[in-house]
């Protein structure tokens, strides 16, 4: 799919209204910007915007909302959903609001754990910061060198350390945001209790960009970990993984900072398919568990000593070196890159509660012999989160590409239907978007739905705030 | 104040659509449902509801909606700002639903540490479930034995744990509520993560009972305490408070469980009006904090060594019981109790940044020996949050009845002044009610303002759902 030209009217009228330094319409510089990360989707955009300061930003939403002219903010464009692109045959004109210009580091506050940073600054250098500043940002993902803060704050973003300091959300001590009406909101201030009335800042966290542009984040930090333990179990099923994690919790509490499954096939494929991975234990084992804890490397292994004795475990490494942890940690993270080289699979990104991850888990894999045979789950995550990304392989020898064509929304949908059984979510971390906008107007509860859509028209009544995305 | 008398054809109308169980009308019934737990204020109500479960509350805001009949949503009725009895004079009709009948616990989940329970269950039974299950509610306050879940959910209840655990945000994993036009929201299920569009639940959260009736709350549990150490310190003041903390979380990361601030005015108050209470350390210092910290004593004791040797701290004792540790907790407990004891206080519950509070606090402490000479400030509160109860008693010798009336106002205004240009709370804890509506909309962002009341009126345009409250 190739844009189309933009519309050289609406061009020149931002040119004239914002001038020419806020303004592109090239089509060039406008192609980055439409396309998402993972190549699934290609909007049309009329302008790119490219705000220097939240002045710009409120210049931006005014002009764009007298003109009608919607507006699909961008951080990193790293989102998997296409919640970040514009669609390709908009209803009108539409705009691209990049953050990336805005993507300072604007105070750290070690004493009082905290941090001030632009929209538009990209993880991985909050990371660089928090560490100069002799603290950590305890939120990451494999995007870190390209997501920017807005944008995981826009989309509730996860991670591997959910389970000792949740999502997004719970990382987000004040934001600043420009609404659809031109106004700021400005929430920035790093207070820890504010009970001044609705938490606004958590209508926008996740909002995914449809209630306004978050422009400066005040972040939560954590202390430096004390001391760090890594170790790779193989286990024979989630049960045993979950009576894992509730003796490692009973034994050294929070300082759990998680707890990854990663079936057999997915250690397989990246045995497989990744240059240099090697197999972690002597046997392969129906699931494997990697875990991070903070405390000394011997607390760990004594607890899988224990935990081995009472055969919640089969066998487990505990890593001897910062290098050994990393090359252990790669295992777990190349799992979607090997998945891609493989060709694909029906990528899903679900949860249940915690407790309910086995069943749901035996649920999902009788549910797809039965209407899928030979169809391979490819099933990793967040156990400690009851975050399953609970893929589907073809059967062996079948292309993916056509087998995606042919059986990837039944599959989806049977996967959903199945979730909606156990009270889990269709989207655990990635988001709505576009890609997921139908599924949710098709088991979102009616209650639900109605006033998420009675919100979005208080606030923004001419729907020119990232239309398309999340209600459909 | 007495109550006027019900408006008996619209308690007879909530009878016959009811059902005489649901619905109570004899002014003696309704009575200690109508004035606040500080005594300050009595309202009027026609009826008062009491649902046995989620349906009945459905019924009742339906028949209510149809009627245009006012709903005052109200659990242990221990709100500090008013919010949760009616107006004296109603515009209209209005009832009261009393959440009190639905206070069971429903379910208990150590492996996934929640719970789940109806709103009407009071914290100490929430504790003492948690408890039998091995897991702890980390969430505690004076009120305990009366405030009910749905009230501190609605609230956004702090209390002392909010340094480690957050507010009643943080550990409300999901929750059941029924909205103003009668439908049923359940995000109940426990889960960790679900990023399917606006997160509803957290407009509820502190919403006052302006956007629905909270009907059902999961929980998150913390796992048990490995071990809890507690001392006392004094210091010079806020800063070396401050640079203590600072030094325990480099030490302890996050099992720094309370940090509080207790003055040497507001601990000579306790220590002359509480029977019993005696003087933690030999000397008085300017200000003393308190601490709990999960792990052994012997580690507390090292760490507050070690901060004497840096002059952070004048001295310090380190608790070596249970029951040491119980009465050290109480001195700083009983500072409300002494305080009311002694005829009242302009009472503050404000927050800045954490590391603005010696900033704030030396301001603050300048500005009324400006202003009231004379007058006393009586600080405490939970350093470790930014959040200060900066109270304030009359003069030596004058009577503090006559006094708050005359100053109070003034006093209190003065004070939410500063904690603007301070970018801070007027309520870090204790919501808006009625008692501090006003002081929102003098204080209060006109583009915040403004987007509470889009949110408001489009979830409740009748304006039935707690009115008066928070919005004036």
């Amino acid at each position: 799919m190739s844009a189309p030209v933009v519309n050289a009217p609406v061009a020149n009228a931002l040119v004239e209204a914002l001038g020419a330094d806020l303004v592109r319409t090239a089509p060039g510089d406008l192609a980055p910007h439409l396309t998402d990360w993972r190549g699934q989707k290609t909007g049309h955009a009329d302008a790119l915007l490219l705000p220097r300061s939240t002045s710009d930003v409120e210049r931006i939403v005014r002009t764009c909302g007298e003109a009608g002219i919607a507006l699909v903010p961008q951080g990193g464009n790293t989102g998997l959903v296409g919640g970040s692109v514009p669609e390709p045959e908009p209803a009108g004109p539409v705009a691209i609001l990049s953050l990336r210009r805005m993507n300072r580091v604007l105070s750290t506050d070690p004493a009082g754990l905290s941090m001030v940073v632009e929209a538009g600054a990209i993880l991985a250098d909050v990371h660089a910061a928090a560490e100069a500043a002799g603290c950590r940002f305890p939120l990451s993902l494999g995007s870190r060198g390209s997501a920017t803060i807005g944008g995981l704050v826009s989309t509730n973003a996860g991670g591997v350390q959910v389970l000792r300091h949740g999502t997004m959300r719970a990382l987000v001590l004040g934001l600043e945001a420009v609404l659809p009406d031109g106004s700021r909101l400005d929430q920035l201030t790093a207070l820890r209790k504010d009970n001044t009335g609705y938490d606004l800042k958590q209508l926008l966290i996740g909002a995914e960009g449809t209630l306004g542009v978050v422009t400066r984040v005040a972040l939560k930090l954590a202390p430096p970990l004390s001391a760090r333990a890594t170790a790779w179990a193989g286990v024979t099923g989630a049960s045993a993984a979950l009576a894992l994690l509730a003796r490692l919790r009973r034994a050294a509490g929070e300082r759990v900072e998680s707890f990854e499954l990663i079936s057999a096939e997915a250690l397989d494929l990246v045995l497989e398919r990744i240059a240099g991975a090697r197999q972690p234990l002597a046997d392969r084992h129906p699931m494997n568990v990697l875990i991070d804890l903070e405390g000394p490397a011997d607390l760990l292994e004594t607890l899988l000593s224990e935990a081995h004795a009472a055969g919640e475990i089969l066998d487990a490494t505990v890593a001897t070196s910062v290098s050994r942890a990393e090359a252990l940690w790669r295992l777990r993270e190349d799992i979607p890159i090997a998945e891609k080289q493989e060709g694909g699979a029906v990528k899903n990104d679900v949860s249940v509660a915690v407790s309910d991850v086995p069943a749901f888990h035996e649920a999902a894999t009788e549910l797809f012999a039965r209407i899928l045979p030979g169809s391979r789950p490819l099933v990793f995550g967040h156990l400690g989160d009851g975050n399953l990304h609970w893929n589907l392989r073809p059967p062996p020898g079948e292309a993916p590409g056509p087998w995606l064509v042919a059986h990837g929304e039944t599959a989806r949908r049977a996967l959903h239907d199945l979730i909606a059984s156990h009270n889990g979510s269709i989207s655990a971390e990635h988001g709505i978007g576009t890609l997921k906008a139908a599924e949710l107007a098709r088991l979102g509860q009616p209650a639900r739905l109605k006033a998420m859509r009675a919100v979005k028209a208080a606030l923004d009544p001419a729907g020119l705030m990232n239309p398309g995305k999340l209600l459909s």
